[in-house]
């Protein structure tokens, strides 16, 4: 398995024509996995947003305020509208903002970016990144797309890339039911192999200013195995989740 | 970057010397990551038990029972007693095992497998994994080793490869201070890339009985950046985990 930056990718701006531009400087073949970072998604997308696009309601300012009292940095009660705008459950409000956008990802400040924004203050995430990954699919000779971002995550330090959407592939592949190499069948294995790839790409990919956010991966085969579309847990079934609910954050508490 | 299984690794016994059996199969590189799979890696160490090996405590009684009600297959008390042994906190006790190990990883059951066991009823996870790797590290021309399990997560479905262990690199490079194309500084970047790596590693190491515990990874360049070591967070500033040592499990909640 390989995996390679295209390079020379431009700036893109609204309405750029993604596929064409990655078409134009790599020789795809129907197997590979196309990886693109959800920045370059948006910005053709049309996804930049200023911060006066979103006039701050009640809510938004008294979550802005809360998180302002905790550090000593003005929080910009617009931005915590723009995440409330973008989400549709407040699984954290302090003391940061975690929340479940409404394509079902679960991420701090809706994914909301506020770097690599030329001529805005903000970047939103993609509406609906799976059917984003779908039209550049379309329009490129390789079979599969994954829209990609990098986040955070519960118990491990440090951000790791992601899956937020995908076409032409199963999120998971399933192992259940298959044979260990001590003949005993597997009872839980599903493997996300849509958040893997983007985990690889992101290696290649970068966080800074490198503009590498196009990244083939060549040679992955995902076997004869059964797929599986689930990507984002539901509420049943996501303990954390639960457990979250039910909770709020107190300064003072698991401090040494 | 490439990544590539190393073929014909035998099936690993107690005191095997795993870096003589990697070395005499592949052409290593300084600039090599080497991705081990920690269930061969165990294996060598002879981490295989019996459940025998644990008579369980009442609290382990206790936790299995629960676990039994819950859906309708008995849970083995002996077994939660092996993972509360491997634990040094619990951090839910239903609908499964969700424990810190001893060197500061949260999974459940504490990363003991049942599968891929030939020999013995469990395989418990390697005693200090990043010593693990530096001792194979030390054998191996390559400069870098991953010790590599694969685990469940909140807000998603599915497993994918993690880094439990490492030697040679920093955990995480850290983005802080990088200029974004847009000139402005990156505020809260460090990008995790053992888990990153180990998750690359899966798609090629597999879960079944493919036979491929150890994959190298050649051609990743971390750059010209700090790093960190930290991997596994503290209780501080860990907010899920303080979420979850005020919940416990309501099998209603959350159901539709
Ligand atoms: N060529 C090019 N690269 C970009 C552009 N926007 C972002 N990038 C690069 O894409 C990579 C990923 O960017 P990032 O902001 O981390 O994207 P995210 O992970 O989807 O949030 C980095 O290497 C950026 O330099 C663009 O418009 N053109
Ligand atoms: N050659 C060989 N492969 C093994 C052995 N044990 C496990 N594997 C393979 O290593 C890979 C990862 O195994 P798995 O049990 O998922 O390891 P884990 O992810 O560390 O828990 C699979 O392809 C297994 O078939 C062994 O002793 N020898
Ligand atoms: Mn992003
Ligand atoms: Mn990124
Ligand atoms: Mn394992
Ligand atoms: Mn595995």
């Amino acid at each position: 398995m390989e995996l390679f930056a295209v390079d020379d990718i431009p700036e893109i701006e609204p309405g750029d024509d993604l596929a064409a531009l990655i078409r134009e400087r790599v020789d795809l073949r129907p197997d590979d996995v196309v990886c693109v970072a959800s920045t370059v998604v948006s910005k053709t997308e049309g996804r930049i947003a200023d911060l006066d696009d979103f006039p701050a309601g009640p809510r938004a300012r008294e979550i802005a305020a809360r998180l302002s009292e905790l550090d000593d940095r003005e929080k910009d009660p617009r931005f915590a509208q723009a995440v409330l705008e973008e989400s549709v459950e407040l699984l954290m409000e302090s003391p940061f903002l975690l929340t479940e956008t409404r394509f079902g990802h679960v991420g701090v400040n809706a994914g909301i970016d506020r770097s690599n924004v030329p001529g805005g203050d903000l970047l939103l995430l993609p509406k609906r990144p799976s059917e984003s990954a779908a039209g550049i699919q379309e329009e490129l000779p390789a079979d599969q797309v994954i829209v990609t971002d990098t986040c955070g995550r519960p118990f491990r330090y440090g951000q790791r890339g992601v899956a937020i959407g995908w076409d032409g592939m199963p999120a998971s592949r399933d192992w259940r039911g298959q044979l260990d190499r001590d003949g005993r069948e597997m009872g839980v294995t599903v493997q996300n192999v849509i958040d893997e790839l983007a985990a690889a790409a992101n290696l290649v990919a970068g966080e800074g200013n490198g503009g590498t956010p196009v990244v083939v991966v060549r040679g992955f085969e995902f076997g004869d195995l059964p797929g599986s579309q689930n990507h984002f847990r539901e509420l049943e079934g996501d303990y954390v989740r639960q457990a979250l609910r039910g909770w709020s954050h107190n300064p003072q508490e698991g401090e040494a």
